[in-house]
């Protein structure tokens, strides 16, 4: 099933399902009105929206109109929670060694992860809107679940069934902000702006065997201004599944549904699929050459981030960006 | 106006206006059924539910009754945002000074802030469950302000209209899990397990001249296993204000309506004025003895916070919490 979230003036938007091949939508308001309601009560909305989305994909639903990526807002427009892990471990040795520093062995066992903020969630066409172009402006291509609720002190083994659903991810970071930031000791917080999300959630069975061990076996694509930059699977050189992200967090307090969990930066140690994020081809350079060649984004700067079947067809729809200032108000 | 939000079997409660005097309360449910809905809308909402306040004050509301703060679930039961600051600086320069760690002169002027978990924020009364007594268990006694929107960029002196309600704050923190986990360079999260709120919140108003600079200028009382600990005042040494620390969250993104800022550790150099948090006490020890004395929270243990106004009257209710043990499931 494949569901999404439509701008209609609210903060909350209104859930609608989209069929496989994202070219129509249906209003879900008869069953829900907002994706978190949903989520809410998913063993008893879920096979609602299942049974519309089937007859949807059969062209049987009366009231069907064609899906407009540009008037998706995030699938959750705001949720209760929104947790990155950095489970692509090669990743963050690799942007370690750069800068000279050693990655702690316990990296490779022990899933390293961060806070975000949730209250402000940017649907894929929205723009990158940044005080300064000084900040370092990057993107991060991530694929990400939303849990349902998973009890404190959860065991990745059964927290499989807790995956609701998946959706891809621009963690957008403001590099030239972090090294100050970590630096005083409590993790990022200016350096991580809004975070923008695909068109369309899926369940995870719409992935078929490309959903296995709690990971998404299948390639991220990423455009830079139009170039090809990257196009590594994110299921390979995943140190950590979903689960054990999940785990991770559930590890002190209960996670209630509607949880983001994020993957970090996508990244394999084959370097001949590109990169998900400026940084690590940064530090590629940085380790060959001694210095940064390739410079972070700039306003009207664009990114592409998609992820196809193996007919080519776009399974989350494209998140799309553009860099901007801020307007001063 | 204060407001609660009572346990109704949902996941957000039933909000409802409680007296000044904290004794009855009335359903406003007529107005708005969830605090979110009236935050989100609070130009709308906020004078109804002061027309229903000022009623139930005057003993004329007709279907008024008794306030119950163990029914009190938090004011927001889960919030699209939990950011917390460390506005007493001096405690945190004490606690550096404690483990033989130098305060970089910028956190007088910068803030240093974290996000936190907001997916499920506990009552008054909620136990505070945790897997095990070893992880060092501390409350953190805190105020903490709901915001309204609060644009990206905005400037302090614009940013104290946007401040709708005020709470106090058990922050609870895992102490010995906090060293290994800032190691890894991103922040807290293992070792910040659920917080806890008052059992209502409160408008600016309410506090009279004591609501002045953006601070709560009223001692904040803490008892631990019914012993008086701390009493220092929240309105001295708050290096920044709530204006200014949301400012800060703001630098870079959007603050949307329902936000909730904290002030961190409410702590005051006048020393005789006690403790909000067992860290501190430890670290003055580990100073003047070159050990900690004061043991960590253990099960069956109690906290109990509170603010009275001048004539000795609770503000906001008692927050009273039990550590307890994690019942496998």
């Amino acid at each position: 099933m494949k569901l999404a979230t439509l701008t209609n003036g609210s903060r909350d938007g209104q859930l609608v399902v989209v069929s496989r091949d994202l070219a129509l939508a249906h209003h879900a308001a008869g069953i829900a009105a907002r994706l978190q309601t949903a989520l809410d009560d998913w063993n008893f909305f879920s096979p609602q929206l299942e049974d519309l989305y089937q007859t949807l994909n059969e062209g049987r639903a009366r009231h069907a109109f064609t899906f407009d990526p540009k008037r998706a807002m995030a699938p959750l427009p705001r949720a209760y929670q929104w947790a990155d892990g950095s489970a692509y471990v090669n990743h963050v040795e690799l942007v370690r060694k750069a800068r000279g520093a050693e990655m702690p062995e316990s990296f490779w066992t022990d899933p390293l992860m961060y806070q975000g903020g949730s209250d402000d969630l940017l649907g894929p066409h929205a723009d990158i809107v940044c005080p300064s172009e000084e900040h370092g402006i990057d993107f991060e291509a991530e694929v990400a679940v939303i849990t349902g609720d998973v009890p404190m002190g959860s065991k990745p083994k059964t927290i499989g069934q807790r995956i609701r659903l998946l959706m891809l991810v621009n963690d957008v970071s403001l590099r030239n902000l972090i090294p100050a930031e970590l630096a005083k000791g409590f993790g990022f917080f200016q350096s991580k702006p809004a975070t923008a999300f695909s068109p369309v959630a899926i369940t995870p069975d719409e992935l078929g065997d490309a959903w296995r061990d709690g990971k998404v076996h299948r390639r991220l694509t990423v455009h830079w201004n139009g170039n090809k930059v990257g196009e590594p699977n994110a299921g390979d050189d995943m140190t950590f599944s979903f689960a054990q992200l999940i785990a991770h967090v559930a590890k002190t307090r209960n996670v209630r549904a509607g949880s983001i969990i994020g993957s970090g930066t996508v990244s394999n140690t084959d370097r001949s699929r590109g990169y998900c994020c400026i940084a690590e081809k940064r530090s590629l350079e940085m380790i060959e050459h001694g210095a940064a060649r390739t410079p972070f984004m700039k306003y009207g700067d664009q990114v592409r981030i998609e992820m196809f079947d193996d007919a080519g067809r776009s399974i989350f729809g494209a998140i799309e960006q553009t860099v901007a200032p801020l307007q001063e108000t």
